[in-house]
């Protein structure tokens, strides 16, 4: 395998061997090949796409590159899922207890905070003391007695996934739906499951935001899955608008909380549920959507869910108070609110914008090395479709800065548009692919 | 300038504004930016390409990053010739002597052997202790005082283009047109000149092998040059066979010689006369093609073009005697003979790969480090449209590694084709493009 024929041959849109790509990744990951030549690649990949089966034969090469789980001795069904990330998006925190209540063992993987959007492990973090960073036998047992776990992905989880994602999100080569597909499905493939619900996020907040190629990802996804003998199913989910009301890490921590505890928007509970119900029906292909749907209500009022929660979190080295004492958690010092200067239906959000506004007021990192502000972010006091009034309350900022306030002020107004009439809205759950 | 989105923009295969390409090669140049984004921009750029605005403004930029030279107070009319590159192209060492005889002052500025191509600087070092690496002032004396100076590519002159242009290399991001264009013209514009023809190569020998992309090439740099108020013609030769009969550095040159003594191969004679015409009828409108090629002849008739040679020889450090004892250079130590197992019209010759093979018997460089074996090579012995019969002649092959002559005989072979009536041979000087 020569590095220079394997670009060349990609850059002219010819399908790559599995000899050529295992020896180019491995090569990359081990430091033989040189990040411009990867990156060279990267970018022809990007232009000309992948096969299926490139992207199943690159899935399997990252997959290999490092350790696979094994819960084989488990009793319950292992599963898990995965969002491709979008704003207020906190429906893992939601999910992975009521799951773990119902039986279900959930060893979850999360990312950080990339581009616009926000990332479970930055969310978990703003709860003091909860570690992200368990060994993986730890992390094994806790999936196994108490049903769930939640880390990162690890130096020993596909190690040349790691390698190549820190590279892509430097060379504008991200949003390939080949290279998403075999990222995601390395390392959730890596977590030993035997079912995965995707929720691939599309409109204006999310990565893919089209309906076209939200499809194509969720098909390239499902299909990667299902050839690992893995149950999966996606669901296509609205990202016109931010999920529920609260951006922020901590916000997003307090708004999963108030969901457990029976008091959740609408749209994160709907989302959740359906996500949920997928693996439930996967575990127990008896059970009816309606059922699958009940039983995971019933773990919100019983307090269940909640409780397993907390456990967690003080099993991670975290602390399970500041969880019960919402009211008590530091506010950040500055705050301001946006009111309308407008009145009419509300019509549209510029949902990605107000991801990046939450970065700007210091609740994510704009370069590697920025320090997370969890008392940052927003709370959002309309959704789609809404009808205002001038001067009606639209959203809170917080931040540590008040000049970074005043700075994303007037972006996120000019997000805002309205219409005389009710406007149509999308569908919350919009396409189940299977 | 965000690195990040200037790839992103031209990945979408939109058109870069002249601040973004400046600011990102001027970025990379000074080492602001890093290699691996370089890469995936040259990525972008070799699948999406360019617009003519575009490459014209890259062209410029990697011009002000180094000196130009100033030749406005000369007497003699400043011009250059420049080859795409081909197999047994020796024609600057015929034609640089033969103009400057004529009065015409040669900035030479040439390159060493890429891919399967041989370079001018490669063959003029196999000349003992010829010195392709003078100072600029020396090197412009020469010019004004000789009327012909032949450097290599200085630290100093276009150095933007010397780091992109080892990234390329790398990167397999060498043969798209605007960034060969960019790369040849900044070069030609910093010598000073002020008249330049292009010798744009097409066929299975050349860089472009079809008409259709030597002739957009051909447009890319005339329209530069012109653009830039250098009288520019570029004539598209064939590459379809090796040009002259000789192939590898001291073969060449030895075939030069002869050419200048009066007993050059027809097709090299006559490609060195038609780019030579070209420069000679710009420093001299009135001129008519017939009287631009007999000055020429005249200039090998007296033999004053190969004094001009051993001249220069003598002034870049070179032993001139040489010339003079052709048959005294150490030949290789192994040699073979390959002849015709078929009867018929020599109707192709795999051009490249005779290139290829020629590097693989000593003649050029498959890394940066290796060592040139100037006395390895090849003496062609049939040209197509030859009547051959089984057991001719067709070629000798000479290196001092005697494995490395087996190793490409069988290759060689292969390499010719035969027709049982005469083939239609291509015309040698295709198209003239202005």
């Amino acid at each position: 395998m020569i590095p220079y024929q394997v670009i060349e041959k990609k850059s002219q849109g010819f399908a790559l061997k599995e000899t050529e790509i295992r020896e180019f990744v491995l090569g990359y990951s081990n430091g033989l090949i040189p990040d411009y030549q990867m990156s060279a690649l990267l970018m022809a990949i990007f232009i000309k796409g992948m096969t299926s089966d490139e992207t199943l034969d690159l899935t399997r090469v990252m997959l290999e590159s490092g350790e696979r789980m094994d819960f084989s001795g488990s009793p319950g069904f292992v599963a898990d899922k995965h969002s491709t990330g979008g704003v207020g998006d906190k429906v893992s925190i939601l999910l992975a207890p009521i799951l773990a209540v119902l039986g279900i063992h959930v060893p979850m993987i999360s990312g950080r905070g990339l581009g616009h959007s926000g990332g479970t492990l930055d969310k978990l973090e703003s709860i003091p003391g909860f570690n992200v960073n368990l060994g993986l036998q730890e992390w094994k047992d806790l999936v196994l007695s108490q049903g769930l776990g939640l880390i990162g992905q690890t130096g020993t989880i596909c190690p040349a996934d790691k390698k190549i994602y820190a590279l892509r999100d430097v060379t504008a080569t991200v949003r390939s739906i080949p290279l998403i597909s075999a990222s995601i499905m390395s390392k959730k493939i890596a977590e030993g499951i035997q079912g995965l619900v995707l929720d691939v996020k599309t409109g204006n907040g999310a990565f893919m935001q089209t309906l076209t190629d939200s499809r194509l990802l969720a098909n390239s996804l499902v299909s990667i899955g299902t050839g690992y003998g893995i149950k999966t199913t996606a669901l296509i989910t609205d990202m016109n608008q931010p999920l529920g009301l609260a951006i922020g890490n901590w916000f997003e921590i307090e708004e999963s909380v108030r969901g457990l505890q029976g008091n959740g928007p609408a749209d994160l509970m709907d989302v959740t549920y359906a996500l949920g119900a997928e693996i439930l029906r996967m575990a127990d292909p008896k059970l009816s959507q309606d059922e699958a749907v009940e039983m995971q209500k019933k773990t919100v009022a019983d307090g269940s869910a909640f409780e397993k929660l907390k456990k967690i979190t003080e099993l991670q080295g975290g602390n399970p108070k500041v969880l019960d004492e919402l009211e008590k958690y530091p506010k950040a010092r500055f705050q301001t609110t946006i009111r309308s200067t407008q009145s009419g239906y509300l019509s549209g959000i510029d949902t990605m914008s107000l991801g990046f506004a939450g970065i700007q007021l210091g609740a994510g990192r704009k370069i590697i090395s920025d320090r997370i502000d969890h008392s940052s972010g927003m709370y959002i006091h309309c959704k789609l479709g809404d009808k205002m009034g001038v001067g009606d309350e639209m959203l809170t900022l917080y931040s540590e800065d008040e000049d970074k306030l005043r700075s994303v002020e007037e972006q996120i107004s000019a997000g805002f548009t309205f219409t005389e009439t009710t406007p149509e809205l999308p569908p919350l759950i919009v396409e189940r692919i299977t």
